[in-house]
């Protein structure tokens, strides 16, 4: 096992941030969090799907509702104006940390997928018509996969799929084939949820950007775990979520550049986006807001900011160096194996995820087994059924690492997976 | 001033379980609940724009984060399992709570504005057109008004206003008047969040079923404050949100019925609301999940099912009979003055709240000196832009009130009023 002297950042600190990493699991599923009836400790390699929520966030969605809980923007009164400015200011932390220009640039969403269909309909719906392409990837996620898809064929347009290649990697030559003058929007991942695979975006918005079009770049697995800056990789736009990076459910975040949401209609229509309303018709409020519709995610954009500033004393750099260690020493541990496919490139070049089969055996099959271990993945498609149809499997075994994992829980997982090989034998 | 006794509710004991209302406000406002540096209690009058929050409901929130948080849906490890029946199971209480049949009719959304925005999206963009009405009242939020009135612009359709009559209640005539065979949807607020009024929407339903219609009601202001049951106000649509009855931020509720639901499209596209999906095409999943895209609102809904537990145990008929003792209160003693013009019902006939101009005193300044005070109101067009309008005000100041409210909380409101007409004199 690895030892907390040999990580890039201290997990056994970090660890103590966490008391569901305390948890162990079985029993019950009726009383959730009730404690179990035997005493198997968590293992949580789940963290693509959602990362777990440290005590100094817990805490900031505590003080908000026992301190100065109210609705904002339009309220004189105290509490209010706590609240407002709290809020407001959520917006300028986030676009610090991905090196936005300012607050106008930052759209508080309720997850990544409303992100990207904000952008489908409001951008989309109105720009796209026939003859023009939407260049997708192979291994893009539903949420990107399946609005564009929708949204092309509300609007005549048709969409395209760069070419991912054998080692899991984008084929840049088929990218350059793809985008051309017809192209009006490349929508992307940065890392892929199931293969792990870094996706050059930059590259990737040089050659949109050749030939005027947009790039949309699916952040929710990249955000989180690494230094990710919208100038440097001059993302047009950029979503991602905060219960993937420390933080709660119900916030995404949608980036874009100010004059492309200056340019954009409304998409969700009512109080807080309107600058004036008659019987007849409505005028809009400056951005943010303007996309903003209702009591926004008020707690929720506050807590945000607390998980970036978790992650920021940790350091996005040092959060990466970790995730590279983790994934490449499960990649090594896995791949030893013969009757083990691993998907994906290789483990040093990769994020910090790995989706593998066991030959032989149904990746729920063996999820169900390792859960009988405490160990914590997930089995299925990921929301990448085309991918997965691609790669010949109707679903993959994903083990996913965060800040608070260590090489000691990817044993305990290769342990699991032997029990199951057994089992099947 | 109004003893405990005679409440129909416990009010004492209710403000146990909210630690805000002990907090004195002033001070910076920079940082949020950190104190003030004087000590005004705070009168808290806001509950039309927000809710507290009470212990019980953030425990749960607290709960989730530290016991069981996890991605539902897919997962098949143990808190995976946990958290997805604990958010589904969120669904079947708000079903059970405003008499819905069952969860297939409870859509969790991000509030109530886009609950309104996906019927309008996913709806009213197939169904509507030229020729097509649709019929909303003159007292609409602009959730429900703009959305409306935009939707109606991108198809054609025309939009119709039922008239408020001179004491701020709605002319039925004139809606039996407007809601004909060229009307397709009838969406209509339930409470007006600005003049209190309590619309007949039984009625509004039986006139827009006659002509095969659809009723859109916008429960906001009533689902917190009364007894609701779809099935006894027929409704197609309600929609409200949990952070106006003690829940969260960041969740609002659209009840549809089962075959209106099942028969219109998606609206938010990505994971999660897919059965199948191949580059060339998708399918959709079972209701509700077909419209909650992306990772849902996990916590929020599991906080709403305990914030719907706590009025359970105070008994939404006792919660309405609280609302409607500090209305008439309020009303009474604000319309002894010469110099306050109350808009809307007489105090007997109106949902919990009360806005009020004071002679020569502009709204926002008069909330600016409440607010000296410690007593939070709200000042501006309360979404309402058009009624103030009609009204022939820029602006009004609003109190509003909740079960942890008291008669000498509406006291402290008329002498802050008080020393305002004395300030402006």
């Amino acid at each position: 096992m690895g030892t907390q002297e040999s990580y890039p950042i201290d997990v056994a600190s970090i660890r103590e941030d966490f008391p569901i990493l305390d948890r162990k699991v079985g029993g019950d599923i009726e009383t959730p969090g009730e404690g179990p009836d035997d005493t198997r400790p968590l293992v949580y390699l789940d963290n693509a799907a959602t990362s777990h929520t440290p005590e100094p966030v817990v805490d900031s969605i505590v003080d908000y509702y026992r301190g100065y809980n109210s609705n904002v923007h339009r309220g004189i009164h105290h509490l209010s104006q706590e609240a407002s400015v709290a809020y407001e200011e959520a917006h300028d932390r986030v676009a610090e940390f991905i090196g936005a220009e300012g607050r106008e640039e930052i759209v508080f969403t309720k997850n990544t997928t409303e992100a990207m269909n904000l952008v489908a309909y409001a951008w989309g719906l109105a720009e796209l018509g026939p003859g023009d392409t939407v260049v997708l990837t192979e291994m893009e996620h539903h949420a990107s996969l399946v609005t564009w898809q929708q949204i092309a064929k509300k609007t005549g347009a048709s969409v395209e799929y760069v070419r991912v290649d054998e080692d899991g990697r984008l084929d840049m030559d088929h990218a350059a084939e793809l985008i051309d003058d017809s192209t009006a929007m490349v929508s992307v991942v940065h890392v892929s949820n199931t293969l792990g695979t870094v996706v050059p975006v930059a590259d990737l918005a040089d050659l949109a950007h050749d030939h005027d079009a947009h790039i949309f770049v699916d952040g929710a697995q990249s955000v989180p775990t690494r230094p990710v800056d919208v100038g440097e990789i001059d993302a047009d736009f950029l979503a991602f979520s905060g219960h993937k990076m420390l933080g709660p459910t119900g916030i995404g975040v949608l980036y874009g550049k100010e004059h492309l949401l200056e340019e954009m209609q409304p998409y969700l229509y009512g109080g807080e986006m309107i600058r004036s309303v008659t019987y007849e018709d409505s005028t809009w409020e400056d951005l943010p807001w303007k996309f903003e519709a209702g009591t926004p995610v008020i707690a929720q954009g506050i807590a945000l900011e607390a998980a970036i500033d978790y992650l920021d004393s940790v350091g996005m750099e040092n959060v990466q160096a970790h995730e590279d260690l983790l994934a490449e020493y499960a990649y090594d541990r896995l791949s030893a194996f013969d009757d083990i496919e691993i998907y994906g490139p290789p483990g040093d070049d990769r994020g910090g995820l790995v989706a593998f089969n066991l030959e032989g055996v149904h990746a729920h099959d063996l999820s169900s087994i390792l859960n009988d271990h405490g160990v914590a993945i997930r089995a299925g498609d990921h929301c990448t059924q085309p991918l997965h149809d691609k790669l010949g499997v109707p679903a993959s075994t994903r083990a996913s690492f965060y800040i608070y994992n260590t090489t000691k829980e990817i044993d305990a997982l290769v342990d699991a997976v032997d029990d199951a090989r057994q089992l099947f034998a």
